[in-house]
């Protein structure tokens, strides 16, 4: 079998972990599979690195920055080839140069476009672990690139699409996916399974196990994740294709406070005035959430959407400079905001689903403020300080628990 | 001009220092030259990345060892093309794959075999500063490979040559070379000029400024080197071929306490002894200097040398080990010696240069234990505790001073 296993920082972040690592790699080894090994860099080293960046300049070219970051994954697969040599297991290290990782050009935020597996398929015939830089690529030019957030679970899932891989382990410090963060709901059940499209939705809802990029190209290509814990050898979730599945009616509640409701008011009733102000808020590559509009005053209409908090600052500026453009009247941000949203590949076929939700939170008291559906997801907005209970109030209602 | 400026790790240790060697740079390019700059890594990051491998393997392999060690200078560039950057001029960093910095597979000692200097002349073009990360390559494998010590200096002289560069500057921590090491005479005086013999000659005993393998490189390309300081803009001073400046008779005193010597006692008078001795030295890599061989009692002869303290053990275990091969009685070793030299290319033409050196020496009541010469060098070996003095004296005796 050949087996790609991909470890982040937090689990190569000491000479202890890095050893646990090694050692879990060797298992599998020594069972007679073939194993590809991903990792993100250390701990804090890319931390490290961005701090001294800025202290050089506060606006380094990102070209400049790809460079300097790769060297911290560089680090982690050397310092792994080492730990593995003293363990008595033949082991190589390989960067993005020399496993031709090939990406585009947007720095920072790089998407691949093909990887070469011969260097990779000639080492696994020698008999050997091969450790690969996760997070990093090189462009045509041959500059080195950064895949971004959850760039190395990327990496994974791109090598093990391109080496045909039997199984595409990513460890993280949770043990699974779970119906619910189990630090909101103490009594919240691990999934043994989940679809893609499920693990999609919940990742962009604030169950941040898996990044939807890694999810998407897992999705695109067949690859089959197991999500698991580096620091213990429990089970962990399969993320797969909902055909081969039963389909799971509610599958887990999710919450994201990274919230921030925005309204423009007293827009004119015209065609085309919510496309101004969506690909206004586009064009800053701001992404737009939830969007209800509603009829306003004298013929006018309200937009409301919500935006990551993050995003906050750059979208308002955006309304403020547009506003003549949207014709709008005026504008209202609310940040004491949360999502809570149920997903589920089953909920299609099960009419009621939204009613038995939206009454768990009418029973409890918690007033909605905005709804959205999508085919396997239902979401709606609610007080910040409501949302923890606004998610066990449901996962109870669904019966979810252990 | 094409002008290529190796900077040292101590060059580029911090925030400030990678702002004052970026605004010498920028200097030259501002003056219409194409700038070339070769980093080593900062200051204590190898030091630092060698303590973290050695606690995960004692024995790493020297393969994953060099692409761990490669990211040093990998970091040094790209804070350097920020640094640049912020001040608001156009660079590019470029490590060993980019500029397909060809070596041979030694791991830890690589040997540059030719440089690719396509992107380098094209980043030129374009008006850039190029940043290169000195110290590494890649051999056929497209592993990463390390120059051992030295080995940004060679990276500077191996570029300078392959771009026929106008003016190749080491910048250290002296402004040039010296007469002699002005912490052990405090007159010494800078020279303006030195051959690339001399330079060799003197580097290998004690004066070390620049590394044999880049001198050996600058003479066999023709290489004019510059070493001066970075920390101050004084002239520095000119490594070049002899035949266009006026010999010297003496250019400077050496001196090098990092010797220890060994006696091999009553081995018999055979051809082939001596051989068999250095022969097994060779095979460890030993490094041997000065060679005396003098009668002994009864027919056989003692064989005397000296090697680097750091050797020494290595050494004495050869001995050892091979005695009956050598036929010898014993062994003697001494460590409180020490090399002086005194180095000119118009020694050979000069006679009288050994009685003066000798006489100096006498009147200074230092006794001399062991003698070596070679065309346009004398070395003597003294007592550990006379050798400063010793400097002194014969720099008096050769006028040499200010």
């Amino acid at each position: 079998m050949l087996i790609v296993k991909k470890f982040g920082g937090s689990s190569v972040a000491n000479r202890e972990r890095i050893f646990n690592v090694a050692r879990r790699c060797i298992e599998d080894y020594k069972a007679g599979n073939d194993v590809v090994v991903v990792l993100s860099a250390m701990g804090d080293t890319t931390d490290e690195l961005i701090e001294m960046a800025h202290s050089i300049n506060p606006h380094p070219p990102k070209r400049e920055m790809d460079m300097l970051l790769a060297v911290g994954e560089q680090m982690s697969v050397a310092y792994m080839g080492m730990a593995m040599d003293s363990l008595g297991i033949p082991a190589i290290s390989l960067n993005a140069f020399q496993v031709k990782m090939r990406t585009n050009s947007s720095y920072g935020s790089a998407k691949l476009k093909r990887i070469d597996t011969e260097r990779i398929r000639n080492e696994l015939e020698m008999r050997k672990i091969v450790i690969i830089t996760g997070f990093q690529g090189i462009n045509k030019m041959e500059d080195l690139t950064t895949l971004g957030r959850g760039g190395s679970d990327t990496t994974a899932v791109a090598l093990a699409a391109a080496l045909h891989a039997d199984a595409c382990e990513i460890y993280t410090d949770v043990d699974g996916v779970y119906t619910a963060d189990p630090r909101i709901v103490p009594n919240a059940r691990k999934l043994p399974e989940i679809s893609y499209s499920e693990m999609l939705e919940m990742a962009s809802l604030g169950a941040k196990v898996l990044h939807n990029r890694s999810v998407e190209l897992a999705k695109k290509y067949g690859v089959q994740l197991v999500v698991r814990s580096s620091l213990n050898t429990n089970e962990g979730t399969v993320v797969k294709e909902a055909a081969r599945m039963e389909r799971m009616i509610v599958s887990g509640v999710a919450s994201d406070k990274n919230v921030a409701r925005i309204s423009v008011m007293g827009v004119e009733n015209e065609p085309g005035v919510a496309f101004k102000v969506f690909n206004s808020l586009a064009k800053k590559n701001i992404n737009v959430d939830i969007i209800l509009q509603s009829v306003g005053r004298e013929g006018t209409k309200d937009i409301a959407f919500t935006v990551a908090k993050d995003d906050l600052d750059a979208a308002i500026e955006v309304i403020k400079e547009d506003m003549k453009i949207f014709t709008a009247k005026g504008y209202e941000v609310e940040t004491g905001v949360a999502k809570v949203s149920i997903v589920g590949a089953g909920m299609t076929t099960h009419p009621g689903v939204a009613a038995k939700m939206f009454g768990a939170l009418s029973a409890g008291g918690i007033n909605i403020k905005m709804i959205s559906t999508s085919e396997i997801r239902i979401t709606v907005v609610v007080d910040e300080n409501e949302a923890d209970r606004a998610v066990r109030l449901i996962h109870d209602a669904f019966d979810l628990a252990d």
